[in-house]
C-alpha cells in the first residue's frame, strides 16, 4: 500500500540515495522540505544543479575551479611551479593550503589505487601528473596521499614511475601530531616519529 | 582566503542547513553530488521542487496529499467517518495505516502544543478539528498523540474543547508495548500497564 504522497516518497528515496543518510533520515528531511518556504526549496535545487554545472576539473592540476581556465593556485604567478604536491583530494588542497606553508602547486589524483574497490591507476589522473613531469620544469613531487595502507601504496607506485623522470620525490614527514600526548600515540605512529627523529639544533 | 569554488561552498551550506547535517558531513555530500552524472543530480533537484509543488493538505484531515481533492483515506467510502483519529503528523497516520486495524479518518494536527517552541493551538490544525466535530456526524474522537509530556497536553487540550460538542473522546491504551521485557519496560509505563489491566476472559 501507498501510505506517503508520491512526489514524497520520491523525495525521501533521493536523500536515501545520499551516503550515510538511512531510510529513516531521509524521511526526515523530506518532511523538512515541505515544511520550509518554496523559495528556499527552490534555492537548494539551484545549488544542485548549479555546482554540478559550475563546477570543472582545472586542466593543469585537477582540482576543482569555476570555468574553463586553470584553478587560482595554478593561474598564480606567485606559486612555484617547480614543485607539485600530489594529493587525493580537494579537500587535502584546502587542509594544506590551510596551513599557509606550501607555495608550489598541486596535482589532485581524485582517489587513490584501491584494488578491493576496483580502483586503479589509470581510474585516477596518474596520466596527467605524468605528463606535467616530462613537460614542465618540474624540480621535486611531494607525495601527500594519507598515511594508510592504499594512500602509502599509491605513493610508492607514482614514486617509481617518476624515478625516470630523475625527479626528487619526497614524502610527508610521518610522526607525532602537533599538540598530541606521547601517552595516546599509537605504536605505529610512535615509531615512524622514532625513525624520523632529527637532530635538534 | 576561498578554498573551494563559490558554487561548492553554496551546496555545502544548503546541505548544512538540513536538520542534523553538520559542515562536514555537508561537505561529504556536496562533493558526492559532484560525483554523480547530471541527470542524477537533475533528478535530485526536481524531486525537491516537485515535493514542494505538488503535495498540499487534505482539506478535510489536513494529512499531506497530492492534488486539490481530499486525500486517499477522507475519499474511501469504505471509511467510517464517523470516528477520527487526531494525530500529530502525517507520520503517525502511516504507523497506525500499517497496523491495519484502523477503518476511521483521521484529522493531522501538524505538531503538538508545546510552549517552549513558541507552539499555540493556533498554529494547529485545532480550528479545522472543531469544524469536522461540529458539522459532522462524529461519534468519537481517538487521541494518538504521543505520550510524552507535550502530546499529553494537546491530547488534554483537546478533549476539554471538544467536551461541549458531547463527542465520546477517547485515548490509545498505554502499556507494555507487545514482544518486550518486563524487564526492560521503564517504571512509568510499567505504572500505567498496571492501571490500565483488563480481565482476561
Amino acid at each position: 500500500m501507498q501510505y506517503f504522497p508520491p512526489a514524497l516518497e520520491k523525495l525521501t528515496e533521493q536523500f536515501a540515495r545520499l551516503p550515510g543518510i538511512g531510510h529513516k533520515s531521509a524521511q526526515r528531511l523530506a518532511f523538512y522540505i515541505l515544511s520550509q518556504p518554496p523559495e528556499e526549496v527552490q534555492a537548494f535545487a539551484d545549488a544542485l544543479t548549479g555546482a554540478k554545472h559550475a563546477i570543472a576539473l582545472c586542466p593543469i592540476c585537477q582540482n576543482l575551479t569555476e570555468g574553463d581556465g586553470p584553478c587560482s593556485i595554478c593561474a598564480n604567478p606567485k606559486r612555484d611551479k617547480s614543485t607539485i604536491c600530489v594529493v587525493a583530494s580537494p579537500k587535502d588542497v584546502v587542509a594544506i593550503e590551510r596551513a599557509r606553508e606550501y607555495e608550489g602547486v598541486y596535482h589532485v589524483l581524485h582517489g587513490v589505487i584501491s584494488p578491493m574497490n576496483h580502483v586503479g591507476p589509470d581510474d585516477l589522473y596518474v596520466k596527467e601528473l605524468l605528463g606535467r613531469v616530462a613537460e614542465g620544469p618540474v624540480r621535486e613531487v611531494i607525495m601527500a596521499t594519507n598515511p594508510d595502507t592504499e594512500g602509502e601504496a599509491t605513493a610508492m607506485y607514482l614514486s617509481r614511475l617518476l624515478k625516470p623522470f630523475g625527479v626528487k620525490v619526497s614524502r610527508l614527514a610521518y610522526g607525532i601530531p602537533v599538540g598530541s600526548h606521547l601517552e595516546y600515540t599509537d605504536d605505529a605512529t610512535l615509531m615512524r616519529a622514532l625513525e624520523g627523529r632529527r637532530e635538534m639544533r
